[in-house]
């Protein structure tokens, strides 16, 4: 059975991260590619489903979790706990779908140290001035609350040597087309498609 | 300056490896894609053109480049000797332009040992019977010449699992499409592309 691959895709808020893995997502059959749904403990919103957006848990049940190590990645954000289950991504990935986990670089630190076989990309904005231009979002934020967007986006920028692939998000369909090659390419490579192709080699090298 | 990427592809007999090398480079300005020219100490043959085909070379001359480590690999066949120059690579790579080496494992293990970043992708056959046909040719061969055919392009096969890439060639155009394919995605690695993106990512990490 050809196992799938786990990407962990990363960028500073403003880089169209989740615009590119939603259009992905579109243009991929859902038994060719998949998101990651994380574990959370923060409460359902309306129109949220379990399961769907994410799998929602009592803060006794994600403590449990940690304990159990059934984590790949875990953060706590505004007092509320998400989490990457190491089972759900398992089961997705042995049933030969890619997985695309949606992350920041510490989440990403976590990931390729318990699953080193991910491959892992970074998105770059295509400017200084154009990120700025995101981050300022509709003009009603005070330059302060701006500037901390900013410091926020380069810190996670100064994460972007530690990823295998580097796509800049310049024009979204290139940089789209550029996420598809990738998934592609990385299907083509020997451990993938001598698993695919497993039957045709036998045959190829018997007298 | 962007370097250039060191493409090994090897594949048997009667994989069509050579026709996909060629309709690749086809599509690809020079500036981007070429395919190495060996040395030679064969004799030109009518139509072909020293520094095009071949780099042609007297033997004694071949032995000097052999005594100076001149040469990535080299390879004795039916008397002639032929070999790949380090130095007429480097110098193509150096341009930032990808160059493809059309050789067998054997030259292929000795690239990959002095040239470690090299990439490598191996071609099959559909099937066997597909393999038989090819190697058949016009069918004006005898039965023996046609099994030992097929034992030299078994014993190449054997070799696939030390390539980067597999690529199964049974539809043509699908085969040169995932030969562009790994080709797109390794120009989308981190060394490639913060190279590519320095003054950008200068910018963006600036204060």
């Amino acid at each position: 059975m050809v196992q799938g691959t786990l990407y962990i895709v990363s960028a500073p808020s403003g880089a169209g991260k989740s615009s590119l893995i939603q259009a992905l997502l579109k243009t991929q059959p859902l038994y060719d590619t998949q998101v990651s749904i994380s574990h959370t403990t923060r409460s359902i919103r309306p129109g949220e489903k379990d399961g769907e957006h994410y799998f929602f848990v009592s803060k006794d049940e994600f403590c449990a979790m940690i304990e159990n190590e059934a984590f790949l990645e875990h953060a706590e954000v505004f007092g509320n706990y998400y989490g990457t289950s190491r089972k759900a991504i398992e089961q997705v990935l042995a049933s030969g779908v890619d997985v695309f986990l949606d992350i920041d670089w510490q989440g990403a630190q976590q990931i390729r140290q318990r699953m080193p076989q991910a491959r892992s990309i970074f998105v770059l904005p295509p400017s200084k001035d154009e990120l700025d231009r995101r981050l300022r979002g509709r003009g009603q934020d005070s330059e302060e609350v701006i500037a901390k967007r900013m410091a926020q986006a380069v810190a996670e920028m100064t994460h972007f040597a530690e990823y295998d692939y580097l796509i800049v998000n310049d024009d979204f369909d290139l940089a789209l087309s550029d996420l598809k090659t990738i998934i592609r390419a990385e299907r083509l490579r020997l451990s993938r498609q001598r698993l695919r192709h497993d039957g045709l080699i036998t045959k190829l090298l018997a007298d």
